[in-house]
């Protein structure tokens, strides 16, 4: 629970204890009369990124602290659930409740770096041990690639629900224009991925971004993520183990590069973040896929209905993750939570095998760097019409 | 002429050989029949970036060719020269037309960049040699900042002309939804970028993007390019030599991360491209300002006009660099120009003092990595309304 | 048990299992007939550097496996441990005896890595967390710094008594020519090296040779590893904590360029491995202390005699880590166990409070990089008489 | 005469103002009443790394400063050696010829920098410009490889004579006891290291150091600098242009990790630089080669007698470099020049085709990191008796 193979995955226990340092910094310090911090040098120990909280543990060595032990972390849990119980016991206040929520969809959003990163530990063991037993799923519908129209016109984007929660990076609702497009039905396989890579597809500048040609020569990229190719076949870790690849399985762990690398071999494009949330709000209501972390799948399934619009693996979209028109960041630490990563990101949509259900909306935005591949990220294609 | 101090600095020689490589590999080679290069070797000692042309000499080497000599350079340009006139006595053929046409703004762009190159190779220098003289210009025209306002509404974006040269990534006439907003008059002057400074701008995280604030850290960047603080008073190097910053002219050399910070510190943000075009085209017939390449200034000056809304400093937008709707990439080495470069960047509108002013249209997008500073790089501001 | 901080620090689980494997990779699996090894995957996991074994994780990597647990780990240990001993029911080859020695000497090593390596990770954690209880120990000898002298002449250096156990390295003696020499009676003190620091000896070049002198202004350096200046005072991390530091206990954790640093400093050298092992063999029968592993104390102590020679902390001497004459490096894996290091690394003499008592001779050679500073390395003077 | 193509390799203008900087700054400054330095920017611009003297242009800048002119560096020459003279109608003090022997003995050694750098910089231009002439010598002495025999005893190392230049670090005879050995008659020649190359000494760890082994893996090394294999032949670059591998030629461009995997490959090892001193001195009146810089030949030639003992080659030695006994670094700026570069190098013997012969002798000790290839480096074989 301790190891940190690199900077972007951290450790089990730093997980369990950052989500608690989230409740504990944010509502407790500041609304229970009387709190005393469990420990002083947590406060250092598992601040993640906020520079309104104060100094911390350098990013990169959240893998070295082998104290506190995971006892004293699930200690740690306990103790600030119970003042945060006792709080309630005082009366509810709006600005109590908003950090409650805040604090759950947090810990939500760690829930499943907890099954990426650990993914992403064992699989880079040599001896791939197993996290869960695989569940087969049966499904023989018809894997057909088809494309699903939008017609030209504005529209509204964003989140406009007030009584519902969501992230500032998605709140309030603003019109964009949007000409004629169509998205793909379901998300790319392993089966069609293969065929990139056996015409060459890591080996010709012609489907690749420059930053991606220099991404893919310089770590010598040949495949997604935790694929090797023994004895004339795919292989893949999934968290069941190593197991031979099932092509009509969605492809995941690819970067942004290879994802729009594919799209151009293919003579199609990536959709934008705007069309895919527009697409996705026309046909979801049609949308029978449910493989979100709840499933217990723990990795993309084979489409188990004509149209696979969401869950199973997050979408790179061609849209950079920019702030939309009347974004203000909060002030204070929230401000942190997301406005201050609006640069050098692209957006994903569409949640993932690893995502709580409750958690995803269809206005969510996921952002990562495109060379980004730990987690459950996938492929879907448009073009205008 | 031959060195490279940084690797987006070219030395001088290798632009005036790079742009007549242009013509000779992407004009010559294919339709001048019997054409004989002047020199085998040169394909692979002048190629930029283009993969379809074959190997090249790594970029960071280019500052390292003390062969061939200038002489050889300027012999080989007489002589693409004079086969570029032989080939018009075969008469014109449209593609060679539109091929010399880019050519000609291929030039163009390397001109600018042969000021902004000798501006860093002398200007990095101990001993700050000037590059020409400095020309005095008075104006005492009122300097307030003011806003422009445009109103919500659908609109037309890019290129539309068929009959004007324009590069693939500003082509064709595309819709756009923006919500009504305001851009400054002008662009932002040394005077009011001391402010930011003096108010411990880039000490305070809470203006800064997550990577703008690792940026200033790991740079210890504490004002813009070539500004050094000297016994109390901000000094810079202009191309007349070392001298003291004028607080009335526009502020340059700046990154995108300096210009988003600054803008979020006076409680505004930065506009889109979008934003830029509309602004531009509906107040561009008030604007009186000249100050392109051709005057001789070879610095942003104070604004003697009401608006000030092209030429001077290219003006980072909030926008990234991503296709247009119906973007294709052309087939072949051309296809290369432009459109491999859509990820990581920032665009940036208006043009600079160091641009040919016949090279320049409002629809032109320049696009930079948000951390590059060696460029004349600006800052306007904008507002929702 | 499991994170490795740096790469020159391996996690505990991995001196065990190494050692281990070292028994059965490099006896059992020759010698035992019908040995099965424990797991195949475990020569990959397990070795460290020898080429001749085959592929291995890379070093840097050793941290990330958290898989075998420690639990299978132990049962590693009692396997081999059990078919070594069955091997020596088949009686006694000489071969084996050699072997298993060597791999006795060996598992001491990684018995002094364990020490040092668990300090560095509890000592870089921001809890500070006690390994063991503080032993106190009274001491009032006179600490005076007297120097104690050796005659000009040729002397026998290395191991040359063929029935008891040394490394290749230190084997066969062979001559050298010492001109008149003296080396001081103990090491030198934290309160000594308080005094250097104090002199601004960290900040004058004139102290330091020129990689010294990078590695301090690119690393920030201003005092051994582990030391804190806190509200006007000096601190450190021992093994039982924070504490603040004994200026009558010899400073450890030095860099060869600190300790040559000092040296200068204080106007004279460091001595050469040869005249240290001279001094030695001649001083030695006066000597007291005995602060080994064996003692229990983990940190260097306050001299408790008139001299002060071995254990506490290994010494820095200045001379390079080059092979003697005649050496010979073994056939096979075992040649490369020390052989292939001799170029770019300093030789250490003297053993150190972390060393195992009966592990040590005055002829042994340790060697480290001159930046390294996680041993207990110390600090003696010489100078020419 | 401005590019600077790796760190090691200064700009030929570099090395013209900087040994003219020496006499001004070292001499001129303290002894010349009166004196006006040339240009007070100089002092900061030509300073090497004589930290004594001031801040400094860093290092890996020199090859960008494009000001000032050769010709003003030229004038620089002309001014100081103009007031050298002058100072010498003062009468001569003996602190002041000191210093200009050293300034001579200085220049010198960069007179050998100049033709390596040059070659460096043109042999990695593309199109292999040629620097000089090819001179052809003729040469049918057998080549057999002897060995010259030296036996055990107590020998004198060092500069002696108190008249003649030497450089501190050769300087005070001290005495040294060698067991019996020989060395090789004449450098190994191409013909024998492609032999190493040919059974895969490249591809072999075994032949290797640890260090030596990351180095070829790293930098994918498979052949001498400049070699380079085409259509089945081996070319190198030398100063008359591409050309063929003469197999009687001593090989040279190794590093020392290549030197000494050609001497394990051969079952030898290289000498030490006291063994190479000794027999140097036994066997050089035997010697009739003479190919140093004035014989103007810029490569190292087919050994032209029995014995090949000095000029052609630096040769590797399997010494660190490090003080001699009663070495004393000089007060002051002078003592920058030798002692601080005392660790992590290795000693050259010999001298090379591009030393000035009378800047040689036997007692000469040259240093370089063991990766280092840019100058003229060789091999020859030791082994013990």
């Amino acid at each position: 629970m301790c190891v940190q193979p690199i900077v972007d995955v951290s450790p089990t226990k730093w997980h369990l204890a950052h989500t608690t340092w989230f409740f504990e910094n944010f509502i407790l310090v500041n609304f229970l009369k009387g709190y005393k911090v469990f420990d002083k040098d947590y406060c250092y120990l598992f601040n993640s990124y906020y520079n309104s909280v104060g100094d911390r543990v350098m990013r990169f060595n959240r893998g070295n602290m082998t104290r506190p032990s995971i006892e004293k972390v699930f200690d740690y849990r306990r103790y600030v659930n119970h003042h945060i119980n006792n709080l309630f016991e005082y009366g509810e206040q709006p600005e109590w409740l908003s950090l409650v929520e805040l604090g759950i969809n947090h810990e939500q959003q760690h829930q499943e770096l907890l099954i990426t990163d650990i993914k992403y530990i064992l699989g880079n063991n040599p001896l791939f041990p197993a996290f869960h037993e695989f569940k087969n799923i049966n499904s023989n519908i018809d894997l057909r690639l088809n494309f699903l129209p939008v017609s030209e016109g504005v529209y509204s984007i964003g989140h406009s629900d007030e009584n519902a929660f969501c992230f500032d990076n998605e709140k309030g609702d603003h019109k964009v224009f949007l000409h004629g497009f169509q998205v793909s039905n379901r998300l790319i396989t392993n089966g069609e991925y293969i065929e990139f890579i056996n015409e060459n597809g890591y080996g010709d500048f012609r489907h690749w971004l420059a930053d991606g040609w220099d991404w893919v020569n310089e770590n010598k990229v040949t495949a997604p993520l935790y694929w090797k190719f023994v004895e004339g076949e795919w292989f893949t870790y999934d968290l069941s183990g190593f197991i031979k690849i099932n092509p009509d399985e969605p492809v995941t762990h690819t970067s942004f590069y290879e994802a729009d690398a594919f799209a151009r071999w293919r003579g199609k494009r990536l959709p934008t973040e705007f069309e895919w949330e527009v697409a996705s709000n026309q046909y979801c209501q049609k949308e029978v896929a449910d493989n979100f972390l709840d499933a217990g799948f723990l990795k993309p399934l084979r489409s188990s209905g004509e149209i696979q619009l969401t869950g199973e693996a997050w979408q790179w979209t061609n849209s950079a993750y920019l702030p939309y028109p009347f974004y203000k960041m909060a002030k204070g630490a929230i401000g942190e939570y997301n406005g201050k990563f609006m640069v050098n990101q692209m957006v994903l949509r569409g949640g993932s095998c690893a995502t709580p259900k409750n958690h995803y909306r269809n206005t969510y935005r996921n952002f990562f760097q495109p060379d980004k591949r730990w987690q459950f990220t996938g492929i879907r294609l448009a073009e205008h019409i």
